[in-house]
């Protein structure tokens, strides 16, 4: 891709449409904004500027000056994303959500917030809750990611089983097109058959085909009774094992997390305190909703029977704040073992969980890699981190990391799974995308952006690459 | 614009594709695939040609020629739409589906079932049942209507307001293409973020982005609770002003339907029975499922409070059967008073729709139009039918419902609400569709439309006119 470089006149334009002092040019100020939370710098690449929107309409004026003067835009919200999405790997200009940041109305009545892009997605949740609601999306990194990324990347998370993902939250959004239109996609309706449902297209895109600038989110009554059990597991696939036995059952789980052993002790390691269980085996976390306490009681015995059956060792009422803590101290606690670990987060059809544990397993062995996983085990989406090992040079463990992808790789798809459950494609695995994607599907994919994007201008050389 | 007319030759290679004995050009057979339910005939087009297609690769076949020798190709179901989704208005080649009616697979275990495109939507509903599950999709007329159509049309129903439409139930599709290529969407996972969500995309398109051929659908256990109530009320915003309250109580009902009085008698004429409650004002139908006797019995009780505050003059437990049947007479019912009669499927959101009913009640009065109203209250999706008056003719009622057309749609779209909830745009609305929808939403249909079926073969003239 050729783009024109931003010329001192550009940048006055810039200036002149978001104000003088929404613009950063020193290298220093726009280094943090070369990166999201891939800590490899050879993911990384420097703007040429950022600039702060506070505004669609500064957002559209930007985008149709990209279109006039050929230079790539990059949406960004909070920088927490593990695909290198919001990596400006062609320069240009990165823009940044994070000052559209109000959540402009809470209604009570109809069950329905109206945010803007760079609100974080704990403080939506905060918000319904302080009116008595609940906003259902729950990624990890709620308490930093903002909700435009959440829906850029169709963000999953822990309540994604009874829940859905981000895409299942949104009712409406307002977006810039790659042409610099403001457009309104979706709308707040139960159900409509009005044409194609050009929202959830824009939603998951990763900012490549609209830059959303406002959205309408779905908000439920808060649940009133949850319950967090602890099973522990000497098997992996038996703790994984439970899940469809779980909602076969009728009991449908706000979330089911799983976390195997050695991950419990760097977990453990981390947080320096004892966990529950850690010496017994394996973690199955599952949560779940009631109508009463007696409701509650009912849905715990059930879940007993079904993980003792399976081979659980304790099942345990846990502490909620407590094995949630553990839960998402995952990413951190890896982090502090190694600042090169290389983050899958691979998808499979829930009844091949167990297999695809197994399968990892048994690679992780045959490659001599490190690995630590968490898994949102109620929607077959792993999160595989392989750990640099001391004992390996770079070369060799990338090397040994690349050769036991393509069988991960190849396994998934062989099960019907898929590159990514919910970080996205970004730019770290576009290759991969490029070589597991069934060619005529991504043919379609790349069409659409072609047309819509004709001037590829919006978050160029993310998820595949234009010809 | 402008086909190529089939010719003997193409008849002949047409033949050799799908075989002699599933290719009709009889003008009295192929006359029934001359309309869908639409019963008025300046919606009625005759096909050149019928084939029925007994696979994928015979679809991919057909269209592949089609695009050759450039005729249009209309896909068709059971032909139970109402908006004439499977008319042939340019004439060309009608590709039915009924043919590929099997039940490919039901898995237990892992929930879910494969399916052919021309399988009965009541059929799977049974074939699930049998096996203690629980297929959700329900459109009204499931007993006659293919699971091919639902998708195509994102066909809605009674049990969207819990569970969703048609596109919430489907997890992966196999489609031809339009330039005539099989290929496979979405997959049977609970989440993904890997690309464009295309799947989506093409449900509801209405047959014009792709041939549905095979489907995987998601199963559910099977409730094994659940209650049907009848609330009355005299005032209709009274009643429908209940679906809110419900929801933000915390419980989240199956179905809430309602049915004004003059509809209730309408349905009791036709089905010659007395209904419960019927002299008493307009229905309001609650089905609430629940995870035992008490829960139902707790809900009940909720519910019957909630409904009297709202004014209701009595709550009742109903015979579910006898209820249902009533709901789901509606459309014969109403074809019994008269063939002349324009079906509208409007959505709001729940919290205008009493404003909506309002809205509606008045122009029928203003422009002296005889309605029929059963609406799927609980996600705000009105199907008002409007009768021709014996005392009008048919040019000065038409005219009528035109200009009363006008309004209300203006209305609706002011409300935040969509020309159809379930029904689609097909050819009937695509007028409409033109003028309401906005016009950069409008051009990326088109320009996606353009892309993906560069020839126009795919049910040309569907929701839009490509220039």
């Amino acid at each position: 891709m050729k783009y024109e470089e931003i010329s001192q006149e550009t940048l006055c334009k810039i200036k002149s449409i978001v104000g003088e002092k929404n613009v950063i040019t020193d290298s220093d100020m726009i280094q943090p904004y070369s990166h999201d939370e891939v800590t490899d710098p050879a993911y990384h690449h420097m703007p040429e500027v950022v600039a702060y929107a506070e505004s669609a309409q500064q957002t559209a004026d930007l985008v149709k000056l990209a279109n006039e003067r050929h230079f790539p835009v990059v949406p960004r919200g909070a920088g927490t994303g593990l695909a290198c999405g919001a990596v400006p790997i062609y320069g240009g200009l990165v823009l940044s959500l994070e000052k559209m940041n109000k959540i402009l109305e809470i209604n009570e009545d109809a069950l329905y917030a109206v945010v803007e892009p760079g609100v974080r997605t704990s403080d939506l949740q905060a918000a319904a809750e302080a009116k008595g609601l609940f906003y259902a999306g729950d990624p990890c990194s709620g308490d930093s990611c903002f909700i435009g990324g959440n829906i850029a990347t169709n963000a999953g998370g822990n309540r994604a089983v009874k829940y859905g993902t981000t895409r299942h939250q949104v009712y409406a959004i307002e977006i810039v097109s790659p042409t610099g239109t403001i457009m309104n996609l979706g709308a707040r309706l139960q159900k409509q058959s009005t044409g194609y449902c050009l929202d959830q297209l824009v939603i998951g895109s990763e900012g490549t085909l609209g830059i959303i600038t406002q959205a309408t989110v779905k908000l439920l009554p808060k649940p009133q009774f949850t319950l967090d059990l602890l099973a522990v597991f000497h098997s992996v696939e038996d703790a994984i094992g439970v899940v469809n036995k779980v909602i076969r059952a009728g009991i449908m789980p706000t979330c089911v997390e799983f976390m195997d052993n050695i991950t419990i002790r760097s977990v453990e390691r981390y947080l320096n305190e004892k966990l529950q269980g850690s010496e017994e085996g394996n973690y199955l976390i599952i949560q779940v909703e009631g109508i009463n306490e007696e409701d509650l009681d009912d849905k715990a015995v059930t879940l007993d029977e079904i993980c003792t059956e399976n081979g659980s060792s304790s099942v345990l009422v846990a502490d909620s704040e407590k094995i949630w803590r553990a839960r998402k101290s995952f990413a951190e606690a890896v982090r502090a073992e190694s600042l090169i670990v290389c983050k899958e987060d691979v998808v499979a059809p829930v009844d091949k969980e167990p297999q695809l544990l197994h399968e990892i397993l048994l690679l992780a062995k045959k490659y001599n890699l490190i690995t630590r996983i968490a898994s949102h085990a109620g929607d077959g989406n792993i999160h595989l981190n392989i750990i640099k090992n001391e004992e390996l040079s770079y070369e060799v463990w990338d090397k040994n990391v690349k050769d036991m992808q393509q069988e991960l790789y190849k396994t998934i798809y062989a099960l019907g799974g898929r590159l990514s459950g919910e970080h996205g494609i970004g730019y770290k695995r576009k290759h991969l995308m490029e070589e597991f994607t069934d060619p005529n599907e991504l043919e379609w994919m790349k069409a659409i952006k072609k047309t819509l994007d004709p001037n590829n201008i919006l978050n160029p050389g993310k998820i595949f690459d234009i010809e």
